[in-house]
């Protein structure tokens, strides 16, 4: 039985000014473990700052739930990452990005960076013939976020959508370079390339790791789009504009946990990344866990 | 802020005699719709009886998790289930099977009957070469479960097992019969068959979807024993010995319930399996959601 001054359940914060710090963490999140592609476009660019992930592996795949429950999810790791003094949050998970990112910005003070935004912009400045090509799974397809962000920042610009369920199974098992990826990246690639696209956005944080795959599939008239890198570029302006970047003289860490204690394909992420992740923690999405 | 007279947050019940009537629903529960085929059986051996599903699709899959986030998550739908008046509970999924039912019988006094038993039950009666191979998800697989259940039934029988995480994103995305799920299908099946089983468990409910395929990949030497059914004839058993079946002049219902508003591939798996689903219920899985 609960007492009456037990805290409510969700993870949502408290309204109170958060104090942010440039030394604080920029905090991660996604629904696994695909999010470290923004990562490490994240140390490469800004080696500076510090990075604590979370990974939602109790309840990945986000992918083909409903917009309901990624929010509720969203939320409930944005609170942890504000908890661990989060001075800005990236949702590297084109998912979340895709169905939870208005939601959060409503409810946090700091900022909240997807990965949709940079990515339609990317492609919108990549694409000659003003048609592209957006590839993620079946939640991110559905809510046409990549569509409606291209075409309000260019409504020349066809977008062409193919939903790719089986990609982020193939990747997490390592079939990098794999005739079986090849045979179903051809299935989903093939009606886009028929609709004559030169330019294919990579809307889910798992396919960066399918690039050289991809770039085969896709020949060499198709420029990839990697949602990953440009969201990295955008946290890089957003901090400057803000003022809260890290110094570049400080040697930036990467803290990663995750909320179940299995690890998944962590550690073939860390190795094709070139990622240092030690110790992995295990953060509780239940109050009464 | 919660009132003090707030229940309890989890869906454990509450300590009290549990009234079990024959005319109550069997509860069948799954972390997502793969489940239905142990539906599909028991509907075919047990017309008479009302089926209360619910696929924990908010959280699915289990197959990838850890033992005790597996187990929160099972005593949670099976608190729902109760809620549901089941008069006993069917854990229609081999990962929460092998990792969570012994948890689940300590704590509910309506029997929790899994589909591992059964499995290991009927695989030891067909194998006339004592060589059995077992397919599941990562999580079946490393638990053991169907390995330590042959074993204790015939300790003469050896048991070869491989984890096969391809085959149900294959399945969910309705590729029976397609040239990319045979390619896969040998490549998790030929160590097996080359260590000389004659028998072949499907050890995770998606499976049987899968069955003309597995039968064309193992060859017409192997033979194929499906968990859903051999769980069907073990709850027909248990419902007869507790004297709790409902009258066979009585015609049963299915309802279904979600944990999430996203129905996956529930329409395709009730056309596979020919079974016939109306409006499906959303269950929430946290309490303030």
């Amino acid at each position: 039985m609960p007492s009456p001054s037990r805290p409510r359940t969700s993870n949502m914060p408290e309204s109170q000014p958060h104090l942010v710090s440039a030394s604080d963490p920029i905090g991660v999140f996604d629904s696994g473990i695909g999010g470290l592609t923004v990562v490490a476009a994240l140390q490469e660019i800004l080696p500076g700052e510090t990075i604590f992930y979370i990974g939602d592996t109790a309840r990945v795949p986000y992918g083909g739930k409903s917009r309901r429950t990624v929010e509720r999810y969203s939320i409930e790791i944005g609170g942890l990452l504000l908890a661990e003094r989060a001075k800005m949050i990236v949702v590297a998970c084109n998912t979340a990005s895709a169905l939870a990112v208005p939601r959060m910005q409503d409810l946090f003070k700091v900022p909240v960076q997807g990965v949709v935004e940079p990515g339609a912009r990317a492609a919108v400045a990549a694409s000659k013939k003003r048609r592209v090509g957006v590839i993620g799974t079946r939640a991110t397809i559905a809510s046409g976020a990549y569509e409606h962000a291209i075409r309000s920042l260019a409504p020349d610009v066809e977008v062409f959508s193919e939903a790719c369920p089986l990609l982020v199974p193939l990747i997490e098992e390592g079939l990098f370079d794999d005739s079986i990826t090849d045979q179903v990246l051809a299935r989903y690639l093939d009606p886009l390339l028929g609709r004559g696209i030169d330019t294919l956005v990579l809307g889910c944080t798992h396919y960066p790791l399918l690039r050289d795959a991809m770039a085969r599939a896709a020949g060499p008239d198709v420029q990839l789009v990697d949602s990953a890198q440009n969201c990295a570029l955008a946290v890089r302006d957003l901090l400057a504009e803000r003022d809260i970047a890290a110094g570049s003289d400080h040697l930036g860490r990467l803290q990663v946990a995750l909320t179940d204690s299995t690890e998944g394909f962590l550690r073939t992420a860390e190795r094709a990344l070139d990622l240092e992740i030690g110790e992995v923690e295990l953060r509780s999405v239940q109050s009464d866990a």
